[in-house]
């Protein structure tokens, strides 16, 4: 099971009552931070999550809303006891910006390490698999599509034809390998071929490029910055390098995506479900996200 | 008129209910900000403060409590229409703190200017007189006194004296300095000796040295930590250069203040109020520091 959590929703200013877009992945006691603008930390703690069990920070780009909160958040895993390496993943100079800004963060328990990434590039997370990809934006700017894969179904036809005993199968399954009489059995010896898995595809901040259609194909939960809902709000969204909810509707319908949900609004917009109608006429299978809106997306036969 | 509102009053880490500590001093159209920690920006949001006549930042040290909303504030200072340089005071090093955490705030539609500051060193915000002093903390700490000067009473019998014509007077008064009869006149020369002005002093993070004492000496006001207020805390406090209620109150009494506020409180302390009776018997016009909590200082006769 693939717990997501939206922890904040707004884009460029935290407000009063709406913070920073970012986004927990959970899966098996293991997280994925997207993101970490000023005031994650407490967003974070306004949920039912926990950032001890942060292995990966995924940061989108190095504009301020999006990545100023880590000083403070990783100090905070410090005080909660996070003590294993904490890897941060993003653009060309992750390492030195994030270095740079967590000069007022020294002596943490744990270790950083740094990923950079770039278009296409794939990294593993525990039980998720990771692909960054390039979004339009004012500077480099990634997005992230996360895929828990599903194990084929366990052939017991394919285990017999092996001669292997029945009291080996369950050891196999849960291990994915097992030694016997002197030879290694591997789990796709004796298992149909890979099921659907789960798939989440986050991107903030972007035009609605072609690029972003590919990567978010098929995804159950495709989660798309909507700066402005309203139509004539178009020229500020080209000029910034952001999208209104009807393109970020537009790429959930050519992506064959199961839903959509809307993050990243404007200060501008007081009410984000005012717009929803727009986009729905689009693609109906859209959702306004909400500080702490949160979905558990299991395995489908 | 000084006026003094807490932004925030907590130490250490953001809560849900209570923000970092900072505050805001305001006087004819300027202000001055004390630290900024993260989320700074949207506690002072939350009160009838502004944040484009801030004037001078002084940071009191470089944990990341105290200083990591920086960057996102001055980004929504531009975002307001700040134009007017802004000078960051603090601790020596302030220059290439700023600048390494602000790699993320690049471009800011106004000048910074920074100054580093030791023990006694004074600089002038506008009406306001600024004096840094050392307090004793894990790292190099500084504590403010801001002071609000007050000119003395117009003299009519020196005017006269000097041939004056009464034309002549409120010019005089409002401007400081006339030139008349090819003569310049300064308001000194026509004014008795300066009265008592406004003083507010402001203290975090530090252990209760002397001096503290001595730089609050008379304050109108006197802001200073009180981190816990369980006496058996003592040795947590004195590990960490922190102080206790108690101990603030014994500043307060010796320094003869009129009024102390505590701020900065551990968030282990979950009602401030619940030690108060402890502060008040050392020193009874103690109050508890709130988010939000302001006072206009006047001058008083």
């Amino acid at each position: 099971m693939l717990e997501v959590t939206l922890l904040g929703t707004g884009g460029m200013l935290p407000l009063k009552n709406r913070w920073l877009t970012s986004c927990l992945l959970s899966c098996e006691g293991h997280s994925i931070l997207v993101d970490c603008g000023e005031g994650t930390q407490i967003a974070l703690k306004n949920t039912n999550c926990k950032m001890k069990p942060i292995d990966l920070i995924c940061i989108t780009h190095f504009h301020a809303d999006h990545i100023s909160g880590l000083p403070g958040f990783l100090l905070s895993m410090g005080n909660e006891g996070r003590e294993a390496p904490v890897t941060i993943a993003g653009p060309k100079g992750i390492e030195m910006i994030v270095k740079s800004i967590c000069v007022i963060a020294p002596n943490l328990p744990f270790e950083l390490k740094f990923q950079e990434l770039s278009d296409n590039t794939k990294l593993k997370s525990n039980d998720l698999e990771v692909t960054a990809f390039k979004g339009e934006h004012s500077v480099e700017c990634l997005g992230y599509s996360f895929d828990l894969p599903r194990k084929g179904r366990f052939n017991a036809v394919k285990a017999k034809a092996l001669n292997l005993p029945v009291s080996i199968w369950s050891v196999l399954q849960r291990e994915g390998q097992i030694r016997y009489d002197n030879k290694l059995y591997t789990y796709d010896m004796v298992s149909d071929g890979e099921r659907n898995g789960v798939k989440v595809t986050y991107c903030t901040d972007s035009r609605p490029i072609k690029n972003i259609v590919k990567h978010a194909k098929n995804s159950d939960l495709f989660i798309c910055e909507g700066l402005y809902y309203s139509a004539d709000k178009i020229g500020r969204a080209i000029k910034t390098g952001h999208m209104l909810y009807s393109e970020a509707a537009e790429i959930a319908k050519k992506s064959d995506v199961k839903r959509l949900w809307l993050t990243h609004y404007s200060p501008a917009v007081t009410d984000p479900e005012e717009g929803l109608s727009v986009a729905k006429s689009v693609f109906e299978q859209t959702e306004c996200g909400y500080d702490g809106k949160q979905l558990d997306l299991i395995f489908v036969n």
